[in-house]
C-alpha cells in the first residue's frame, strides 16, 4: 500500500523541486537586468540574457550566455523585460517568439503617474499574446548585488494570469524576497508608483505639525522677544535657540496628541447620528483616521524634544546667571526668600505629571513598532492605543495645567492681549477630553457599542444571529 | 483505497492552483461576515453569502449574491460560518448540503472558557459530516475593512483535516494574513481564548511590581514624610510627587532585575541537586522562567522613570531653594565649605555607574524587541541576555552601594529603627550575585555544564554519542 | 501544451498536503535529537528514534518508538542524524538501509573551522548513496522544548538534492520555523560556523571604537589630570569618572558617525576615477561599507552616553561646589558678573544643535530597526539614511564647533602643545563634509549619477536602452 504512494511522491517532488533548473531569460543587460540575472543564477536558475548587441554586453559570470533577443526568447518561457519603457517597441517584432510566454515587467518611472497607463499594461498592449506579470520593481539593483536588503524585501506582484504570477512569486521566494500578490494587472500603476513615494502617510502629520510649529514660534517670538524689546529694550534674541522651541514643542506635541483622538470622536458622533457604521465616512475623516499612528509618532518626537530642552535648562548660561544673580540679590537686599510649600507642590507635581505622561507616550511609541504590535492581539492593541493613549493625553493636559499653576488666568501675564502660549495649547486637548467624557456616558456609549457591533438603527433587529466578532474598535 | 482520494485531491488542487476563482460561501451577513466576505471578494474570490433573510441583508458590492443558507451552501464546498455559536443549531437542518464540505468556524466568545467545549468542536458535533477548521477569529472586522492590520496579522488555524486546513491557510495568505498551523481541532479552545487574553505573560511581573511599589512607597512615606512631621513638625508632603517615587523606582527596578536572574539560579541548583535536566521544574519556577523577559522590561520601565526623576532634580523648586539657601547660609556664617575630593569621587562614580548601568539596561531592552532578537543567533542572544544582563545587575548594584557611600550603615540614618530604603533594595541583588558567583566556581560549573548538555548522573555514560547541540542555556 | 503542466501540478499538490502523516526517523536520543523528535511529533509527524541502546533511552511521549538504528532507518526515507560528528562512522554499516534516503545533518562544532571539511560533507563521504541536507543546526534544544524562540527562527538549509532540501524545508515550516534555502552542500561549512559566530559584523566597529576610546581617554587624562597635577598640584583624579568620559564619548561618537559616511565618499571617488561601477571595490572598502549600519549604531550608543553624562552635570558634587563657590566669590569681591548676550547665544545654540543632532541620531537608530526598515521603500530608506544622516553629521559638527565658541583656536588652551580634544574630533567630520560638498558640485555629481545608473565611460553609449532601475544608491 505504501509503494504507489512513495512512487508518486518522488514524481511530485521532482517537479516541484526541479523548478530551480528552470531557464529564465532576461532582456536587457543594464544595471538592473544584470543584477537580477546574476542573482537568479546564484540561486540556481539557468539564466540567458537577450541583448541588442550580444557582443558588447560586458562581463558575465561563467555559464550565463548573452544572445540576441529572439534567440534568448526561444530558450525560456519566462522572460524578464529589464528595458526602459521607451524602448519596449522592439518587442512587437518578437510577437511570435513571445506568444504564450510570461513577460515580467520590472520597470519603474521617474515620476508618479508619468504615463497615462502603467508600463505593464502598455507592455500587455504591445504583446497581446503574452502573459504579463508586474514584479521586482521595488527592489534595487544595489540591494541585489550587495545582498543587503535593509529596506523592504517585499516584492509586489500583479498580473491577470494566476499561473504565471505564481511562477514569478516562486522566483521571488527563491531569491530570498517576500512576494506579495496584489491582484490583477490593473494594480500595476499603483505598484509602479510605490517606489517613487516618499512617506505618503506622513505628509499630513508633517505638514500639520510644521504649520503648528510656525504659528507657535511666531506667537512666542512676539510675546517673548519682540514685546520685551519694544517695551523694555531687552535683547532676548537668544531665546530663539532654546526658550522658544521649548514652548513650541510641548504645545505642538500636546495638540497633535489630541488630534490623534479627535477623529475617533468625530467618527463616533457621526455613527451615532447616522445610526449605522456601514455608511462611509467623509474622505478627509478616513484619511485622518488612517494616519493617526503617524500623528502620534510626530507628537512623540516633539515631546522628546521638549524633554531634552527642559533637561538642559540648568546647564544654560542664561539660567545659571539668573540663578546666581537671584542669590546675590537676596544677600544684597538681605531678604531671604522663604520656602513655599505650595510652590514646591506645584513644581513637583507638574514635573511628575510630565514624567509619567512622557513615559506612557514612549510606551505607546514602542508598541507601535511593527514587530511589537505584531505580537499582541486586538484586545491588547486596543487597550494600549486607546486606554493608555487617553491616559497619556490626560496626564499631559494635567501637566500643562499645573505648569500654569497659580498664574493661569491672571491678567498680568497678557502681553499685547496675548495670553501665554500654554493656554492656547490647552484648547483642543480639553475639548477632546470633554467630548470623550460625554461619549462615555451610558446614554451615548450603549447605542454606540451596539452600532459598532453591526447593529443598524433602521433595520429592525432582524440580524441578531449574525456575528460581530467583538473586535470593532475605532 | 488511495485512488479515489488522489482523484479528489488532484481535482481540489487544480482548483486551488487557480484558487482565486474559487467560490467561497459565507454564512451570516453580520459585521464580521460582511467584512471577511468583501475582503475575499476584493482578493479575487467569488463570494456568496448565506442569510436567513436574503432580502434584508443590506448593501453588498456588485457581484456578491445573498442567497438562502441552503442555496448558498450548494454553491461552494468551503463555507465560513460567521454566526454566533448560540445560533449554530440551524446548521443541523443543512446536514445534507454540508456533507463533506469544509466549515470554517470564525467565532469568538465573550469570556474565556465560556462553554465547556470550544465553538469549533461544538460545530463538529452538530455537523459530523463536515470538515471543521477553526480560523480567522483573531482578526477584527474593522481591520479587514480598513486594511490597517496594525495588530497581529497572525491567523491561528487548526483542524483535523489537513487538506481543508491547507485550503483555509491558502485563503489567509491571499488575504495578506499570516496563517499559523496550530494542529488538530483540540487546540480550538486555546485559539478561541487567545483574542480574549490581556497580556497573560505580563500579569505576574505587573502584580509583583505593584506590590513592591506599594511596599516601597509606604516605607519611604513613613521615613521621609510621617517621621519628620511627628518629630520636627515639617511639612514634607510634597515629597510624594518626586522624592519618594525617585526612591521607589530605583529600588523596584533593581529588585525586579535581580528577580530576572534568580529563577535561573534556582533552576541550576535544582539541576545540580537532581543530577539531570530532564525532570520537570515545579510549575511556579517554569512560569517564572517564561516571564523573565517581561520582568526585565518592567524593571527597565522603572529604571527609565528613575532616570527622568533624577534628571529633573535641579529644576525642582525645592532643590533650587535648598541650594541657594545653602549658599546664603555659607555667606552669612562666613564659612565656605571646602572642596572634598572624596565626596566628588563618590558622587561622580555613583552617577557614572548609574549611567553605564542604564545604558546596558536600554541595550538589553532593545535586543529583546522581536525584530532585533530575530536577527541574532543563539550564542549572541545568550551573550547579551546572560553576560550583559549580569553586568547590568552588577553595575546597578554598585551604583546603589555607591549612593550609600560613607553613610551606608551609620546608625544615624535609622529612623524608627528603619534603615534607608536603598539598604533594603540591595538584599536580593546581592544574594543573586553571590549565588551566581558560587555557581561559577569550577566545582559547580563543570557538572552543571555537563547536565545541561544532556548528561544524567544516574545513567552510566552510555549516551556520549548523542548530540547535545551546545545551545542549552537556561 | 498546457495540459501536461497542469496534470503534474495537481500531482505535486496532492503530496504536499498530506505531508504531515509522514514518518520521520531521528538517529540519536541525545538532548537535541529528543527535543527535535518530540517537537515534530507534536506537529503531527510520526516519529521513530534510532538508538544504539534502544532500551536505555529514557522517557518518550506515547506513540514514539525507539528502535535500533537499522530498524528505525527502514521505517522512513528521511533520517535526522542527531549524533556528534565523532560517532558518524557507525553510519557506514547502514549504507544499505540509507541508500537513496535523505539524511539531515543537524550537528554543530565547538569551534569555528574545527574540521577541514564541514560535518555535512563528511557525512556525504561516509554515506555516498544518501542525499545529504544540512539544517536545524541554528536552533537550540532548549528553544524547541520551551517553545520560546526568542532568538532567530531562521533555519539555514543547504543540500545538493533540491527535492530532499524541499522536504526538509517543509518540515521546518511545519515546526513554525523559517527555513532559508542557502544553496548547495558547499555552503554547509558556513552554516555550521554561523551559530558559533559572535557578532561578526560588529567586530570592526567595536574594535575601532575601543581604539578611539583609549586614545581619547589617555589624551584627556594627560591634559586634564596629569598636567594640572604636575603644574598646579591639583588632584583632579575624580575627572576620570564623568568629566573625561564626557569628552571621550562625544568625540568618539562624532568620529564614528563621520566614518559611516567616509566609505561612501571613497567609493564615489573610486567610481569617478574608474568610470564604471562594475569593478569590484577593494576588500577593505567592501567590508567597511557593509558594516556602516553597525558603525552608526555604536556611534549612537556613544552619543547616548554623552547625553546622559551631560544631563547629570548639575547634580554632580563638584559642579555644585564650583557654582556656589563662584557665587560666594562674586559676593566677597563685590563684583557681579554682568550678563553677556553673546555667551548666552553661544551656550544656547550649542545646546540646541546638540539636541537636534541627537534627536535625528535617535531617528536614524529607530529606522535601522529591522521591523521599521522593512516597512519603507528604497527611496524612503535612502532619504533617511543618506539625507537625514548627513544632516545629523552637520548638526553634530556644528554643535562641536559651537562648543569651542570663542576660545576655539586661542593658544591659551594648549597644554603641553596639546589642543583641546574637541579640536581633534572635528578633523574627520569636517573632511567628510568638505569632500561630500565637492562631490555634490555638478561637475562631479552628474557623471557619478550616470555611472551609478550603469553607464560606463569606456563603453560607447551602446546600452542606453537598458534599465537602470533608479535605485542605485551607495
Amino acid at each position: 500500500m505504501e509503494k504507489p504512494f512513495l512512487k508518486e511522491t518522488s514524481f511530485a517532488m521532482k517537479m516541484s523541486s526541479s523548478h530551480n533548473q528552470e531557464t529564465v531569460c532576461v532582456f536587457g543587460t543594464g544595471d538592473f537586468g544584470k543584477s537580477l540575472g546574476n542573482k537568479m543564477f546564484q540561486c540556481g536558475y539557468s539564466v540567458v540574457f537577450g541583448s541588442r548587441n550580444p557582443g558588447l554586453s560586458g562581463l558575465h559570470p561563467k555559464g550565463i550566455e548573452v544572445l540576441s533577443y529572439a534567440e534568448a526568447a526561444r530558450r525560456s518561457d519566462l522572460i524578464i523585460v529589464a528595458v526602459h519603457r521607451e524602448h519596449y517597441n522592439f518587442l512587437t517584432e518578437l510577437a511570435e517568439e513571445l506568444n504564450g510566454k510570461t513577460l515580467v515587467d520590472v520597470s519603474n518611472n521617474l515620476k508618479i503617474n508619468q504615463y497615462p497607463e502603467s508600463n505593464a499594461e502598455y507592455l500587455a498592449e504591445l504583446v497581446p499574446g503574452a502573459k504579463i506579470v508586474k514584479a521586482f520593481n521595488t527592489i534595487s539593483a544595489w540591494a541585489l548585488q550587495s545582498g543587503t536588503l535593509d529596506a523592504s524585501r517585499q516584492v509586489f506582484v500583479c498580473g491577470d494570469d494566476k499561473e504565471a504570477k505564481q511562477r514569478v512569486m516562486d522566483i521571488g521566494c527563491t531569491l530570498g524576497l517576500t512576494p506579495m500578490d496584489q491582484g490583477s494587472l490593473k494594480v500595476a500603476k499603483e505598484i509602479e508608483n510605490y517606489p517613487l513615494q516618499l512617506f505618503p502617510m506622513w505628509k499630513f502629520p508633517l505638514y500639520l505639525s510644521a504649520a503648528l510649529c510656525i504659528f507657535y514660534f511666531v506667537y512666542c517670538m512676539l510675546r517673548e522677544v519682540i514685546y520685551p524689546y519694544i517695551h523694555e529694550k531687552k535683547d532676548n534674541t537668544f531665546f530663539l535657540a532654546i526658550s522658544i522651541p521649548n514652548r513650541m514643542c510641548p504645545g505642538v506635541a500636546l495638540n497633535l496628541l489630541a488630534l490623534v483622538y479627535l477623529p475617533g470622536i468625530i467618527a463616533a458622533i457621526l455613527q451615532l447620528y447616522r445610526g449605522t457604521k456601514y455608511s462611509r465616512f467623509p474622505n478627509w475623516l478616513d484619511h485622518w483616521m488612517l494616519c493617526r499612528k503617524q500623528l502620534g509618532l510626530v507628537a512623540l518626537a516633539f515631546a522628546f524634544l521638549h524633554v531634552m530642552y527642559t533637561l538642559v535648562i540648568p546647564i544654560r548660561h542664561y539660567v545659571r546667571w539668573k540663578w546666581s544673580n537671584s542669590v546675590i540679590s537676596q544677600i544684597k537686599t538681605n531678604k531671604t526668600n522663604p520656602f513655599n510649600v505650595t510652590n514646591a507642590w506645584l513644581s513637583d507635581s507638574y514635573l511628575a505629571l510630565g514624567i509619567l505622561g512622557f513615559f506612557l507616550f514612549v510606551l505607546l511609541g514602542i508598541t507601535s513598532l511593527p514587530s511589537v504590535s505584531n505580537t499582541v492581539n486586538w484586545r491588547e492593541f486596543r487597550f494600549i492605543q486607546s486606554k493608555l493613549g487617553y491616559l497619556t493625553l490626560i496626564l499631559c493636559t494635567a501637566h500643562t495645567l499645573m505648569f500654569g499653576g497659580k498664574r493661569f488666568l491672571s491678567p498680568s501675564i497678557l502681553r499685547w492681549y496675548l495670553p501665554s502660549i500654554y493656554v492656547l495649547s490647552l484648547i483642543i486637548p480639553c475639548m477632546v477630553l470633554v467630548l470623550k467624557f460625554i461619549l462615555l456616558m451610558p446614554c451615548f456609549n450603549q447605542p454606540l457599542t451596539r452600532i459598532r457591533q453591526g447593529w443598524e438603527r433602521n433595520l429592525k433587529g432582524s440580524k441578531k444571529a449574525q456575528l460581530g466578532n467583538g473586535n470593532t474598535g475605532v
